[in-house]
């Protein structure tokens, strides 16, 4: 058990964080901040980032690991084996996890999942052989990179972590402990499926209509009908959660309307995706869902029709004229 | 009847166009040209309609109405009544149609509602007393205004007249014949809800997603999101139309893509109004139609999901700080 190997020798528990946006950069910072060795596999910036170190200003205070004491590389193959992997990439990259995981960690290594949607640890599971647990992380964060290795965190931070087979539990607990002791409020739930969804709940309707309509957390919920919609996108994802199995109550729908009139007004990554020509993640946050709740005869039309209309908006530019 | 009015005398029907927007322009000045006494009833620009007269391109041609013979005013009264009105404004004024048309039309006139969406008919008919005829007149046509007294008509341009009541008919024989007369493609149909439905099977995908993703009507057919989407959007109109009792097929979808396909790539009015600011015709064209439906226990989620965000991209901008 990894908890052994930390307890017998003293040592944190060393970690990769793969992807360097506004999510790996956080949480890996503050994991190299309280102590643990952490080590970086980034697409592209590794140059720099080993040249400037990471700096990430968080809640008020400056987070910086200097140059001499980074580990960033673009092969897993030249960066030391991990006891724990944090896949903190764009859900719109998991085609390549399999390929890009590939000797991240130790044998029996953990692997958490930092994104959003659906589907992803099924993907680890399959394809990166000798993992041990395989977990979901939901980040419930506020953050933006602004270029290699920075980044700045706005508002909130709490993490929740779910094993994809209920026997990883204690693996959650420890990834949950050390984020507790790097400053992160940490959270573990046994059902991932219930944690993925409830996720969604927000993300179906924010994520979509923020970047559709250029418009703020905010902005959606002071307008009569676009609340209202977001509430039904709401009830169609606990209506398909619910039909698949996973048990969210429909009061959610009122709670997460509460939480979000009350949080500071948001723009999500989707929005800024959309405005800066990035990829979007809409295979991931949709239509794995519609995919889902179809599979047991719950139509999720709204949330389809927002898929289609991003999938528009988020189209390649054609090729210019030669 | 007006028929043996005109018969008796000889003379050509006389029409009051009341708005004009490109629709009111074209069929107005064809009708002009076409030898019947025209007069328009407008919300602004009579003074320079009075003084440059009316000119609208129509497929090659120029047609014109010089400033002698512009009969022109913003208020009813100030015009004399004629036998046929032409309800030519954008539905979201038909909260002041009956005011707008009191005094527009002889006893008995016939009012014919050139506009998209649905109600408007049975809003004229409980609003002005005294009316003949209330006819639906739906217009497939493209064409914008310019300015004041100025349109150009692009593309198509032909007229469905249905009556509100089946015993109006003949009216609407009327007006068909006039319109032909005047080089207008003009077709009467004895069920408006069928018509008024049959358009909204273009109208609800078309209007709102152009509208919303700044698309013309072939790239939204382009791209396969988009394109199921607006069949999705089709079949929810048809299912709708069906429920409310008017007798669409289903197989009426691939007609409209296979038109749409054929066209020449459109931009609906509705996309041009969001450009401009203008408001939006979302009551007639979306809610009237979710409301006939939910009142016949059919949903329209995808389409109560476009008036949702279309609602939400036309709001008042806010006032500027003072």
């Amino acid at each position: 058990m990894t908890t052994d190997r930390m307890t017998a020798d003293g040592a944190r528990r060393s970690y990769t964080i793969v992807g360097a946006g506004a999510v790996g950069l956080l949480y890996g910072t503050r994991l190299a901040v309280a102590g643990h060795p952490v080590r970086w596999l980034v697409r592209s910036g590794a140059d720099t980032i080993a040249a400037e170190g990471i700096e990430v200003q968080s809640e008020g205070r400056r987070l910086r690991i200097e140059p001499a004491d980074v580990v960033v590389a673009s092969e897993p193959g030249a960066l030391p084996a991990s006891d724990v992997v944090v896949v903190a990439t764009k859900t719109t990259a998991n085609g390549r996890l399999g390929e890009l995981l590939a000797g991240a960690g130790v044998p029996g290594a953990t692997i958490a999942v930092f994104q959003n949607g659906l589907g992803a640890e099924e993907v680890v599971r399959a394809q990166v052989p000798g993992t041990g647990a395989v977990l979901g992380g939901l980040c419930f964060v506020c953050a933006h990179r602004h270029g290699p290795g920075r980044a700045e965190h706005l508002d909130y931070g709490a993490v929740t972590l779910a094993p994809l087979e209920v026997e990883h539990l204690p693996a959650a607990d420890e990834v949950a402990a050390d984020l507790r002791r790097a400053g992160v409020e940490a959270a573990v739930l046994d059902d991932l499926g219930v944690a993925r969804w409830r996720k969604l709940v927000w993300n179906i309707p924010f994520n979509g209509l923020c970047a559709l309509l250029d418009a703020s957390t905010d902005a959606l919920l002071a307008d009569a009908a676009t609340r209202a919609l977001v509430a039904d996108l709401m009830d169609e994802v606990i209506a398909g959660a619910r039909a698949a199995g996973h048990d969210i109550p429909e009061a959610f729908r009122d709670e997460m309307l509460a939480a979000t009139d009350a949080m500071r007004p948001y723009d999500p990554s989707m929005k800024l995706d959309l405005a800066a020509g990035r990829p979007l993640e809409i295979d991931a946050i949709y239509d794995e869902a519609v995919r889902t709740a179809r599979e047991v005869g719950v139509p999720m039309p709204r949330t389809e029709a927002l898929a289609a209309m991003l999938r528009f908006r988020g189209r390649p530019a054609p090729l210019p004229p030669t």
